[in-house]
């Protein structure tokens, strides 16, 4: 088993019967969804929220119970992946795309576990590129403003095309190297016109589990 | 001639032939639009960058070339309206629905120019209610948070549907009454994951035009 299907399993033990369950989205979650759609066919009661099409259909495929967030009151907990954590569980995420959604989830959830292999937890966060969601009207404004502040940005392809998000906006990766304060780089880029969500996920994971080699390491927030 | 339509011509002077020029959105920059299709057709030549559908139209029809912000480099100067405007040329901006195309073109500008009636210049922001525009995704959760803020939250409606923004996102409308900090109410909502801009408008206008009676009092930021 590889560690990112070993964090998914591990992360199994926090469901509980009944629960209202958010679910991330990326190569990682994909495990936790296959291993949920099992204990689903035995039995288990549970409806999902998901932060992405990508994930509801392959739920929706795999048998799950999917509800839309609107329609629920409040997750209980939430199971996402991350692109790179620190040991303040501060995290950089998007790099699938679905920032603007897992945020929302994670906000509206009473906990949240990010699953991740070990190569995703980072001394300092920022060698991966930072994802941003933009408004694409006025983007080459915003760019240049990136540009500017020295953020290295670089619109997401797909193809020939911009990369599009679920909510029909795009994708600025900055290409930051390493981010000494990350409180307040998502505040600054945030604040920005223009701006709809930064990938900077600060004090939101209440814990992490690492897929260690053959075993899984927890970490919790302080 | 109204206060809406004899502020929107005396703003006609700060216009130089071959400007870029930036068009906001509602009743006070109709009488702009109208003005400025007269001098066009007396030779005047301006680029105008649009900031909603409703302006593109109305341009467009009366003969005004219009360019997309992300074909020009700067723009000169924005002319538009504001809902509140108090004398530190802080105000709140949104009643047509138009606020984040409207703030991302104002940020974009060397110069900022509103033109308001007289009714528009309060003594304090907030009993107009404020417009925030929202994500859809999750926007339950969201009044929920606006209502435990005691932030009054309504959604704008379009008859029987929700009001849909040019971007396709909705529209909150905060029953505040007062507003004591406009600069750190501005970031506060803006943080919210799943809120894309706010109606606040700080540190923007750099001149407010208001149409008094028979005539016009300019009022410049200090």
């Amino acid at each position: 088993m590889n560690e990112k299907q070993l964090a998914a399993e591990k992360s199994i033990e926090f469901i509980k019967n009944r629960m209202i369950l958010g679910l991330g989205t990326g190569s990682t979650v994909f495990f936790l969804v296959k291993k949920l759609a099992e204990l689903v066919k035995q039995g288990l009661d549970i409806t999902c929220v998901s932060t992405s099409n990508q994930t509801s259909e392959l739920a929706k495929s795999l048998g799950i119970r999917i509800s839309s967030l609107n329609e629920v009151e409040k997750i209980d907990l939430t199971i996402d992946g991350a692109d790179e954590v620190d040991k303040n569980l501060n995290g950089i995420k998007g790099g699938g795309g679905a920032l603007l959604y897992e945020k929302i989830v994670a906000k509206a959830s009473n906990k949240v576990i990010w699953i991740v292999d070990s190569s995703k937890y980072v001394l300092q966060l920022g060698k991966f590129p930072l994802p941003v969601e933009i408004i694409s009207f006025g983007s080459n404004q915003l760019l240049k403003r990136f540009d500017e502040l020295g953020f290295n940005p670089e619109i997401r392809k797909n193809g020939n095309d911009n990369f599009i998000t679920d909510s029909g906006n795009l994708i600025v990766d900055l290409h930051l190297n390493e981010i000494e304060d990350a409180i307040n780089l998502e505040r600054q880029i945030k604040l920005i016109p223009g701006v709809v969500e930064v990938g900077l996920f600060n004090n939101i994971a209440d814990l992490v589990i690492i897929g260690k080699g053959n075993s899984t390491e927890i970490i919790n927030r302080v």
